[in-house]
C-alpha cells in the first residue's frame, strides 16, 4: 500500500468511522454473536498473496461489526464507560504515524516530555496535592499506564520492594545476605484491599508474589472501607506473624462507587504503620510505612470539577493515585494516569540499571526514564491524545461533560424513586452510577426478592435494548445503571427507565 | 468536535501523516532538542476554554516534531527497527474507532476471536510447532502483548506459580500451610537468562520477586548460551541451596543477534530440569521442569521465510515463544505475539476468579479470557491491525520484506570486508545485522581500539546523518547496523557505509 493508496483508504475509513458513530444508536448495543463466530466466516491460513483494501474494508461490516459491543452507544449502560472522542482518535493517528518504541529519552523526546506536561496540568486541574505534581516537593510525578490494573500491580511491586529494603538495612554491604533475608521477610508480606476494592489489587499482589487480604466493608457504612475495619484486619495479620504493607483504597468502588473513608484510614496508619511495624523500631522517616495506594479508576476525573475536589484533600497522606482517562474523561482506551508521591520506590524496583550507571540527566531529573516507572520498556506516545482532548474541550469542556452525566444520574434516580412501588435504591447516584434492585415484597425472602431483580435483569438484557451489568453487594443482587458515553441524552435515560419499568412489571408477582 | 468537523480535521492529519512520510529523508534522523525544550513552549496549565483544531494541529509541525526521532527513516540503523505500515495505521483507525476496555469475550467476541485467529495464521505461517496453535493438542494458543518485557514478566510468573504449585502439591487441602510453604520456598527460586538475552528478564524477576542469575557465554561460542554453560550455571545454584526453575533462551539476542544453542539447552534440562530437582522425586509429568521461554523479539518474525524454519524446529521441547511484530513485521508498535503451550499455568496465575466460578465456556475452550493470559485486565482491539497487515501484504509480500533487508545486511557487510584496513566485523550479518568495529592498528591496546570505535560512533552521531547504536561484546566495543525500516533502499546502506568510511578515516591514526 503506497501513500496514494492509503490516502484513499485513510479517507473511505474515516467515511465509515462518522458513519459508524452517527447511526451507532440504530445498532444493537450488544454483540449476540455466538462463541466461535468468527473462525466461520475467515479462512484457516493466511492468504500467501496480498489482498486489496477494497475486500478487507468491506469485511468490517461483514464480519466484525457482528462481533462489535458498542461501548459507546447510548444504550450501554454496563460497568463503566469506555469514552471515545474525535480529538482522542486523532490522537491516536499521529501517535501511530510516529510509532516507535519510545524506551527512553531519546527514543523521541517530545514522547517523554509531553507526558510530564500534560500529566501536570491534569494534576493541577484535578486539584490533586502539589506532591503528585514533577515540579513538586517530594520528587514525585505523574506516568500514563495501559490500565489502573496495570498502574496497582506496579506500585504494589514498588512498594513490596521499598518495604524489604527498609526491613534490611542494617544488611546493607552484605548483598547476599541481604538477598537471602528479603526472601524470607518476603514470605510475610501482606497486599491489602478492601472487599469493594477491584480484584487488580489481588491480581497484582499474585503478580508481586505476596499474600492478598481483605478488608471488610459493610452496608451500615455504605460499603465503604473505614480506619477502624483496617485497624482489626492489621492488628490480626500481625497477631499471626504476617506483615501488612500495602493498601489500594478506593474512590469510586466498581460495585457501588462507594469512596473509602480516607481520614480514617489515614489516621490509623499513622498510628500503626509505621512506628509499631515489628522490626522497624522508632523510625519517623517512612520506613516500615504501608503504602497506600488509592485507585479512582472511574471516579477519579470528576475530580476534574470544583465541587468534588475535596475528596482530594486528603491524598497527600498517601503515596500514590491512579485514574482512567479511558473511562470517563473522553480519552480513548487505553490511558491511565498514575501519580505518585516520589518517583525513587518505582525507579528502584524497576530499573535494570545498576544505580552507578544511571545517568546524571536521569538523576538531575532533567531526563525522566518512564520504563523505570512501569512494567514493560517500550512505550507508545499516549500523551499526544490527552493533550488534544484537553486543548479540544478546555477544562471547562471537561467538567461540563462529567456534570452532564451526573445530572443525568439524578434524573434517572429521581424516576426511580417516583416508583416506591418497583424500586430500591441499593447505593447512589453516586457519580453518573445508580445501583437498585426491586422492591421486596411483604414477606419475601433474601433468595427471592434476589431471584426476582435477577429475572429483571435477565430480561432486559434478552431484549437488547440496553446493555446493563448485575452485581451482589451486601448479600443483595442488584442491577448498575451507569449512563455515561458520550452520546447519551436526558431523553435516553427516561427512555432506559421505561424499560426498567416494563420489566419489573413484568417480572414482580401481580 | 462533531463528526463534520471530525471528519475535515482527520483528512487534514491524513495528509500531514502522508506528507511526513513521503518526506522523511529530508528530516535530521535523531531529534536534537535539549532536555526540557518541550516545557518551554508549552503553557504551565491547561485551557480553560477548547481550542479550534487548526490551532491544536498546527502544534505537530511546530512543537512535536522537532523532538521526534524519526524511526521510519531509511537513515535510522539503531537498536531493532520499530516499523510502520499503511495498512496496521487504518487498523489503528478502526481499533480506535471500536474503543472499549474489552476484559472479556461478551465486551467484544470479534477482538477475543480475531486474536485467536490471526495468532493460529501466524503460528501456522512461521512454522511453529502445533503445541501453540489453539487448536493444538496441548491446550496452548497465542495472545497478543503490548511488548516482550510485558510477555517474558508474564511467562516468569506464571512458571513460577506452576513451580510452587508443584513443589507444595503434598499439601493440597491445607491451603494455609501450603501458602506458607509456598511463601518459604519462593525465597529460593533463581530466574535465568543469557549474558547476551534482554535485560526484560531481569526485570521480571524482580516484578516477580525472585533472583535472577545470569549464565556465561563466550566469544568462541559467537556469543550464543550453550547447554554446557547452563548446566554449569544450574549446578552452581543447587549447590548453595538455591532452585533455577525459567530460563529465557534467545534467538537473536540485542547486541548480536546470536540464536542459543536450542539442542543443547534442550538437552541438558531433559537431564537436570526435572527429576533431578529437589523435592520432585521422580515424577516425569513436567513437575519440578525449568520453564523455558524463548524471546525472539526481533528476529522470531524472520519465520515467515522457509529458510528460517529450521531455527523453530526445536521450540516444541520449550514452554512460550514471544516475537514482535512491532519490531520487523510491519505492525505499528505495540504488538508482540505470545505463544504458550499450554495456558493452564498462565490463567491459574493470573486469574483472580476462583476455579469453581470459572464459567464452563472458558473451560471447554469456547470462550478465551485473555484478560487470564497477561497482567493488565482491559486490552486493545490489535489484532485488527494484523489481520489488515498480514492480509495487504499477503505471507509472500511479508517474506519479500524480510529478505529485501536480510539482503541489505549482506550488502553491508560485504562492503565491511571490502576494507579490511578499516573495519573488522564482530558478529554477523544475522539477520538484518550487523556488529563491526574499527580495525585494531598494529600493537594497540584493547582500550586504544575501543575508545577509536567509540570515536567513530560518537562523529557520525554528531554529523546526525544516520542514527546507530552501539554495544560493548565480550569487551569489545562495537557499533551496529541494522537498516530494517520500510523505505530504505540499497543506496541508503551504501550511502550509509561511505558516512562510516569518512569516519573511520577522520578517526584512524594516519
Amino acid at each position: 500500500m503506497d501513500s496514494k493508496q492509503f490516502r484513499e483508504a485513510a479517507v473511505a475509513s474515516i467515511e465509515h468511522i462518522v458513519k459508524y458513530y452517527d447511526t451507532i444508536e440504530e445498532r444493537g448495543v450488544a454483540s449476540t454473536v455466538e462463541p466461535g463466530y468468527l473462525r466461520k466466516l475467515l479462512p484457516a491460513e493466511a492468504p500467501q498473496e496480498g489482498e486489496a483494501w477494497a475486500d478487507i474494508q468491506k469485511d468490517i461490516e461483514a464480519k466484525i461489526l457482528p462481533g462489535i459491543t458498542h461501548w459507546q452507544s447510548p444504550n450501554f449502560t454496563a460497568w463503566f464507560p469506555s469514552s471515545s472522542s474525535y480529538p482522542a482518535m486523532l490522537g491516536e493517528m499521529y501517535s501511530t504515524a510516529f510509532t516507535g518504541a519510545a524506551f527512553n529519552w531519546i527514543c523521541s523526546p517530545a514522547v517523554t516530555e509531553l507526558e510530564t506536561i500534560v500529566l501536570d496540568w491534569l494534576a493541577k486541574a484535578f486539584g490533586l496535592p502539589t506532591c503528585f505534581l514533577s515540579t513538586g516537593p517530594t520528587n514525585g510525578g505523574g506516568v500514563i499506564h495501559g490500565t489502573a490494573s496495570e498502574a496497582i500491580a506496579t506500585v504494589l511491586v514498588a512498594a513490596r520492594d521499598k518495604y524489604l529494603r527498609e526491613a534490611t538495612a542494617h544488611l546493607a554491604g552484605d548483598e547476599e545476605a541481604r538477598e537471602d533475608a528479603m526472601a524470607l521477610r518476603r514470605g510475610r508480606l501482606v497486599a491489602l484491599g478492601s472487599a469493594g476494592s477491584h480484584s487488580a489489587t489481588k491480581k497484582g499482589a499474585q503478580i508481586a508474589g505476596v499474600r492478598y487480604r481483605s478488608v471488610p466493608v459493610h452496608a451500615a457504612d455504605g460499603y465503604k472501607m473505614t480506619g477502624a475495619s483496617l485497624r482489626r484486619t492489621i492488628v490480626e495479620l500481625r497477631a499471626k506473624g504476617l506483615e501488612p504493607f500495602f493498601l489500594t483504597a478506593t474512590l469510586g468502588t466498581t460495585d457501588t462507587c462507594a469512596v473509602d473513608d480516607m481520614d480514617s484510614i489515614a489516621d490509623v496508619l499513622a498510628e500503626l504503620g509505621r512506628a509499631s511495624s515489628p522490626g522497624f523500631g522508632e523510625k519517623t522517616d517512612g520506613a516500615g510505612d504501608i503504602w497506600v495506594h488509592v485507585d479512582a479508576a472511574y471516579a477519579g476525573v470528576s475530580l476534574v470539577c470544583p465541587e468534588y475536589q475535596h475528596l482530594a484533600r486528603g491524598l497527600s497522606r498517601f503515596h500514590s493515585f491512579n485514574t482512567n482517562l479511558h473511562k470517563w474523561l473522553l480519552v480513548n482506551f487505553d490511558c491511565s494516569l498514575l501519580y505518585v508521591r516520589d518517583r525513587a520506590p518505582l525507579v528502584d524496583a524497576l530499573s535494570v540499571t545498576l544505580p552507578i550507571l544511571r545517568n546524571s540527566h536521569t538523576d538531575s531529573g532533567l531526563v525522566t526514564d518512564y520504563r523505570d516507572w512501569q512494567i514493560p520498556f517500550g512505550r507508545r506516545f499516549r500523551s499526544l491524545k490527552v493533550w488534544f482532548v484537553v486543548r479540544t474541550y478546555g477544562i471547562e469542556g471537561l467538567r461540563a461533560h462529567i456534570r452532564r452525566h451526573v445530572g443525568f444520574a439524578e434524573t434517572f434516580a429521581g424516576l426511580l424513586r417516583g416508583r416506591p412501588d418497583l424500586f430500591e435504591i441499593v447505593a447512589g447516584p453516586r457519580f453518573a452510577l445508580t445501583v437498585f434492585k426491586l422492591k421486596g415484597s411483604e414477606g419475601a425472602t433474601l433468595e427471592q426478592q434476589n431471584e426476582l431483580t435477577k429475572k429483571m435483569y435477565e430480561t432486559i438484557l434478552a431484549e437488547g435494548k440496553i446493555f446493563l451489568s448485575s452485581t451482589v453487594v451486601g448479600g443483595l443482587y442488584a442491577v448498575r445503571h451507569n449512563p455515561a458515553t458520550p452520546f447519551v441524552e436526558e431523553h435516553h435515560v427516561r427512555k432506559h427507565f421505561g424499560i426498567f419499568v416494563e420489566a419489573a412489571e413484568k417480572v414482580l408477582p401481580k
